[in-house]
């Protein structure tokens, strides 16, 4: 811990230079796509055991060579406490690795509550109860809404990412309305943006990210220009559609200001036609390591994440 | 469970029908205010044990009278693993004293994930692994995000509560933009209400609700007008400057389609000047219950509960 930054921006990009690449690994454990045998019994306890030992497995797998995890909160929770507990031993674990941890949770609530999310979570190791270095949270309640969260954010040295622009068809709905001659998402990118600002490291970038899927090439490409302070995780690569060159935009000359995330297309490789026959399924961790690599190669190829 | 009605907006009615109010009880535990010696010792552990001890409290003081309670999640997630053992305890110890339960997560994300969170939490009883009766959700990622959460709630005869209109002040940079004509909260709220019109049960009001603050009754009573449908869970009373008169338009004639939280204002009652020296420390439970009779009678002399 001795000379790490003591900035996210900063945290974030001393690991993506580490690295030497900006994928972010989606840890998105679902019983049925989990390779066989590691869920020893029935229920939710047996289900969590399982969830556990599956992450372990693949943050084993991804990191020597990722800057970065991405534990989703939504499939620990369905497990009910025991999947919390599960949760918990991941974001330990990888925090062992070496690897920063972005826990996708979307939360957001008003005052002493969004203080309580933030409290909860901002905080690696055991700085927070949960000991994240970033969450993800939602805009819809405003700006007193996100302050609590940037000052934690700021004292812990944690970051949250904004949703801004989502990758689902479906965001469009009420992200694309129009006011005040632009599009909802635009607002919210620019508030984002002045919080990034505000908060910049010595690195550029702010403790407060932005959420803009990679199913939008021409919105990254738009939003990199309008927010030059702001790191952007990028969720839709892979399964959803999402290229690297559709990504391309998102980075910076330096190849910095992006993070990738690809949770199934990893993390389920195994079970991919391409690394299907290759691995046979007791490899498993060899075809995580596989698609990781490929992703880092496309990413390199396509973007300017080949100058890091 | 013999007659009761399967659908959850039926069940709410039921609920406050047999209840004659309307008042729905906020468990927002928080270490600095619940009442000494019910945490017993330092940490994580032993503050949860304390915040479960609370609101079983709490919930012995209010299930006579009210028709549900509303845990808040952040409260116990700030407490990690430990915290969401509490909450299952909170929830599981309402349920057994026959209070519908309403978590407050604001939880929400896109396809298999919003699946994930709607499988975690609706369902009462062992139905689902928090066992709950509701969900609050926030809508920013749009239409197809909230699909997962209708369908399942349909086949659980559990609801949701979309955010519209929320209590803080800082709500209104983005939920007061005005696109095509109308605010983002009247698109959010139209949306909402096509939900809750289609999932209508033979009491008229949908699975789907939405949660609209007391704090600006103007957007209540318009909303009402607009929502026909949709069940109003009303945060922003007592401590955040609503009154049972603010309210009063949430209702239809009946003095349905509305449920009125009130968190700090009844369960720290015992540390309200009005309590502290009529009930000692040692009696807080008598507080809450006066806290609750109290916001009870406001709401029946005030608004249409009257006539429950």
């Amino acid at each position: 811990m001795k000379s790490e930054p003591s900035h996210f921006g900063d945290r974030l990009i001393a690991a993506i230079r580490a690295k030497k690449n900006p994928v972010l690994v989606g840890l998105d454990p679902r019983a049925e796509n989990i390779p066989r045998g590691l869920i020893a019994g029935e229920g939710m306890e047996a289900t969590a055991g399982g969830f556990a030992l599956f992450c372990r497995g693949v943050i084993d797998a991804v990191a020597p060579l990722v800057p970065a995890v991405k534990p989703q909160a939504a499939f620990f929770e369905q497990l009910g406490p025991a999947g919390m507990r599960a949760l918990k031993e991941t974001i330990d674990y990888a925090a062992s690795k070496g690897l920063l941890i972005i826990l996708d949770g979307k939360r957001n609530d008003i005052g002493s509550t969004a203080q309580g999310y933030a409290e909860a979570y901002l905080g690696c190791g055991a700085a927070s109860a949960w000991g994240c270095d970033a969450l993800t949270v939602s805009p819809y309640l405003g700006d007193d809404s996100l302050t609590p969260f940037v000052e934690t954010a700021q004292k812990q040295a944690a970051g949250i990412f904004v949703l801004v622009k989502t990758s689902n068809s479906g965001g469009k709905r009420f992200q694309d309305l129009v006011a005040d001659g632009k599009p909802l998402y635009r607002h919210v990118a620019e508030y984002v943006e002045s919080l990034a600002a505000a908060t910049a490291g010595p690195g550029g970038y702010g403790c407060v990210g932005a959420v803009v899927g990679a199913t939008y090439p021409e919105q990254l490409a738009e939003l990199r220009q309008a927010m030059p302070h702001t790191m952007f995780l990028i969720p839709g690569f892979g399964a959803q559609g999402g290229t690297a060159k559709d990504c391309a935009a998102a980075f910076d000359n330096q190849g910095l200001g992006a993070i990738v995330n690809n949770s199934r297309g990893i993390i389920f490789a195994h079970a991919r036609p391409e690394y299907r026959d290759k691995f046979g399924a007791g490899h498993w961790q060899a075809a995580v390591e596989a698609a990781t690599r490929e992703m880092i190669g496309q990413l390199k190829s396509e973007t300017s994440a080949g100058r890091l």
